[in-house]
């Protein structure tokens, strides 16, 4: 019966803004493999290049050419925007599209890759992104979209603030934990996240991404209260824990090309078993497609390629501490693929469908 | 239409024997996404291990047990039958189940991913593979499968037998120079490849694919006229030739994990430009799905992940000189890839169906 | 005239227990470039192998053959005895060569590689190496060889014990703040000690060292309480704190060959500024020839192929907390270049001697 | 004691023009741990900039600052010039530099590691370089300084033109089957040369050498008679034969960071054990410090780090064919270490001096 469904059901339409960077490429190749969406308008500031050219990985599979940002085009051949990745730019492009297609009564939606609308304070971006947010109100229209945890709210979102990679992988670490309120947040060195990234986080063509900066190596960077996605992941933090905590966060660059790995060290209120915290994971994220917990530590390479972020934790009983390891594919879990999850959410398509093992995935919910 | 045809369409039921080799859980990892399979059963001399234990990048997507070989099972409750790896004992085993399903009456088909079934000359396994085939009857049966060259005769194979990973990528790459007569066969040097393989190429578990031996490092092996590939590719160069010569294979082993890249230099009867020489090769492949004409060089890293063969050339006109490069994953393309090609052209199926890309390249041909 | 000069100078003999260990191959390479050293004797289990066809690296440049143990032969030939790899054996063997050489009235001295010697409570080897240690006398006698903080104690020592390689960044790391009694040990988190290592580090046949696990990969594993190195690190922390404190230990297998990075994070009494801190570190390291402070994150591949621990910190003057980050070559620094250094001191050679940059350092400590 | 003879010796005063390059890193290095030289200046178009921060591996080890190019100062400071790497400025340099010491009667010396002075034909300059050679003079002075081959000749050059990193690796492969007249030059296809480098060769900081263009991957480059380094490799092979022939030159640029592996096809001019072929190249080579003849493949891991020419080849009898295959550093034996073993040569050093393993090479010579 999904199946007859799928068949009838119309396309939407994708318009992608910013179809140069990594993550559009991945977006890209997902999206080709999606039953029900038709890839429509590339946009890019270097209008009429090949998108084959641009992405290697599209040769002989898709054809295509970038053209220049025209709002009013967008509006009329297009249902769904993706828009990836410079912060700092999109809130306004999207403003004006918003604003725009209300005008011209356009059902447009959005999911945003950048940064522009994860943040609720807009004081924030002129702290930690150096630039002035100008639209207020969509702020706070915007849902954050981290699948797991926001669902209901993304299916219904005209803009969904797609997560950035590291705050993906901490935040579905540790949200059994938080939600559960077992964190003892009154410790005096709170929660400690340190994470490492592949170098395809680090975007294409800059010096810190040199094969001689990057082959055999590792390297930390930003370390302390530093990094732009600190306010990013304390304010889904706070917002679980009804309460301010501040984080330290230690990021390295590694020298793979995708996957993040995060180690999150945190005090609980009281002492507890391995099984119990095991057993509070597992019946938050029974049902996730996207979830995997282990038994032992999750490791880069098994999650690369996928949409899943894998879990594992180990707990010193004795010192009432825990350490919840994370792993995901920065490019496909934490950008362009959760960014396919939330628009399966919005349009209410199955919501494995054009990821990875969608199929299996599929055929595993049914039965 | 085809869609439709699609849902109707009964699935035919797999069995995989040797389902623990890296091959076997890229072949899992493919066929789970191919709309018309079932994965019924997984024989491996190691009984009852949880496949996703086995390959990792199946957990969470696919549960299963490996079970013990078992002639009778098979054949009542499979259509098709992949073997992998191990070269000298599944010619017997093979052997064993196409007697036994004549006799039950059951039209039981075999993808072989081993060498058992390339090589026509019974007497090169002795030479080459060091064991004694016997089952001639059936080598003369079994079609060679490089679906881009014996698609017709692969469509009613009863025995595919799935071509080396390196012949794979050296024949695609020499084809329409070999079928066009374009070689000088008197050249005192004759064809020389020179190739480079991924460490997954193999094997899992040995000395030769620790870290220590692969990390930033290449390394020659089996230079000359030594290496097992070496009369699969003469054989089928001989085929298309309708004459015998002998090539000289520098193979290599590099330090990355999935990819070959072959470097084929041969000399051509006369002068050609090379504008000349790509309409050659593109008169032969225009529409094949899975290949991939490159003005410039192919690189390792665009077709890895995919079951492309791409394909680049130079042409030294002073000369009468031709070097033709090919790119491939040597575990798709080279191994698990190409065997769904296969099945897909046996028992009809879009060709592309549970491959890389394949919505995306159905629409292409579509179109 | 050099040479003559070189010839003239008494050398002293070393033996090497264990010569087939990457780390021995790593000492053999860098023992060769000492000018008052000999090589005399290589034992190891397999008697009468080419130790060049063993370590690849000395081919063409040092030939010997291994010989099998025995203690009179080592005892008349050398002065020196380096020992490594297999934990749990070498007590007993250094027991035994001690008593010998006692009654044969000849100075041998030890530097074990192994932890045989490191841990002072006997009671430790059952607990965390599974084996009972039969020399209490000797644990007693021997010396922790982390040539920074022992320097004295090491000149005349009999036995060495070399330290860990995950033991020795973290305690470089950590000294200067233990020992100037900054940290807050009753902070209920206490010390959390978060570490990666390359492969090199696990040793070279093993299934976790394949290409296939390490590559583009990272891997915790025995996070907690539970790795070796853990009661090794915390005998030396209490030994600064005069105080028992428990770890939390993260450790990590990376796809790069050499080198450990340790993040070491902190409470601090009370609030520092980054400038004190560094002022404190630059007190107690200006002098050391293999301590180099960052101002920024120390990253691996700086330190692969030298003897150096890099150290840089990040300091959260509102938290009171301080992550303190060191990267060392875990073969140089972290084995085979640290016992060259105890040696050095040993003998009273200059403490650089036959270590990389040794030239370099001398002149620049004459400077 | 030691001290105060190294003090003693004199020394003579170093000038590098082109500091930032990854080669005069590597040099500088190498220069540090010999006896015999002082670094006196460091020249780059950059001026006042640490040279410790341009190239990392140099800190805590040796300070400096570059300075503008001052020919006088040059002259008045320096006994001998290495310079690196822009092509196409230094013949212009070290013409002015020569004219003026002839003019200050000062024996200032050079070695230049850029192509400048490589090609005795200046048209070639025109041809492969894009520009024009003005010192037609100065190159008929200047001696190739392929070490091994032209000893005698380096020790009274004025001007030493230091190879390529592929001619290095190329020529000492087919020295002694060219010198021994073994080579049918008349065969169609010629001399085919395979080579991978590793990414170091390509520079620092260009798009080709990013870690998403390295990572994982091989890519052929300039294949056929293209690269720069044809002409080079052309003019040495030439002059052995006192012919005429071109060669066809397959480049690929690898994923790893040091190494060069090239693999020369020929065609012998008669039928040859291996045995035989063994023994020409034993003959040729069995006093040089830094080739080692392996029986097997040589591999890039074994050369790295290290300024040996390792080289290995398979005869294939039947087909009158030979494959020699020879592995270097890239940068030291195919650039800074082989420029230092020509200053050894040419100021009467001992010719490993300042090398990797150069007092086990040292002894190695004694006995």
């Amino acid at each position: 019966m999904l199946k007859s469904n799928r068949i009838k059901m119309k396309k939407i339409n994708i318009c992608i803004i910013g179809a140069r960077s990594v993550s559009s490429g991945s977006l890209i190749k997902l999206l080709l493999q999606h039953k029900h969406v038709k890839i429509n308008m590339l946009v890019s500031e270097v209008e009429g290049e090949d998108i084959e050219k641009i992405h290697s990985c599209l040769r002989g599979v898709f054809s295509g050419k970038t053209e220049k940002y025209d709002p009013k085009k967008i509006i009329k051949n297009c249902d769904l925007v993706f828009l990836h990745k410079s912060h700092g730019d999109f809130w306004e492009k999207t403003g004006k599209l918003v604003d725009l297609s209300v005008k011209m009564d356009k059902d447009l939606r959005f999911i945003d890759l950048s940064a522009d609308f994860r943040l609720k304070d807009e004081s924030l971006y002129s702290k930690w992104y150096d630039f002035k947010h100008g639209r207020k109100d969509l702020l706070s229209q915007a849902v954050y979209g981290l699948t797991e945890l926001n669902r209901d709210k993304i299916k219904n979102a005209k803009i969904v603030a797609n997560p950035g990679c590291y705050p993906t992988a901490v935040l579905l670490a540790l949200a059994p934990l938080l939600k559960g309120n077992f964190v003892d947040i009154n410790s005096n060195q709170g929660i400690y996240v340190y994470a490492i990234s592949g170098f395809s986080g680090a975007g294409k063509n800059n010096n810190g991404t040199s094969a001689f900066n990057t082959a055999e190596n590792i390297k930390p960077y930003k370390v302390g209260h530093v990094h732009q996605h600190v306010p990013e992941i304390e304010q889904e933090i706070n917002n679980m824990l009804h309460k301010k905590i501040e984080i330290t966060f230690a990021p390295h660059l590694a020298g793979f090309k995708y996957g993040i790995l995060t180690t999150n060290y945190v005090t609980l209120k009281k002492q507890h078993e391995w099984k119990y915290i095991h057993s509070v994971y597992e019946k938050m994220y029974k049902n996730e497609p996207f979830i995997r917990l282990f038994n032992g530590c999750p490791e880069i390479k098994d999650a690369v390629g996928t949409n899943f972020c894998d879990i594992g934790f180990s707990v010193d009983k004795d010192k009432n501490t825990c350490t919840v390891m994370s792993v995901i594919d920065n490019v496909i879990k934490g950008a362009s693929g959760q960014a396919i999850q939330n628009m399966n959410v919005m349009y209410g398509f199955d919501e494995t469908e054009g990821l990875p093992y969608s199929e299996a995935l599929k055929r595993a919910s049914v039965a």
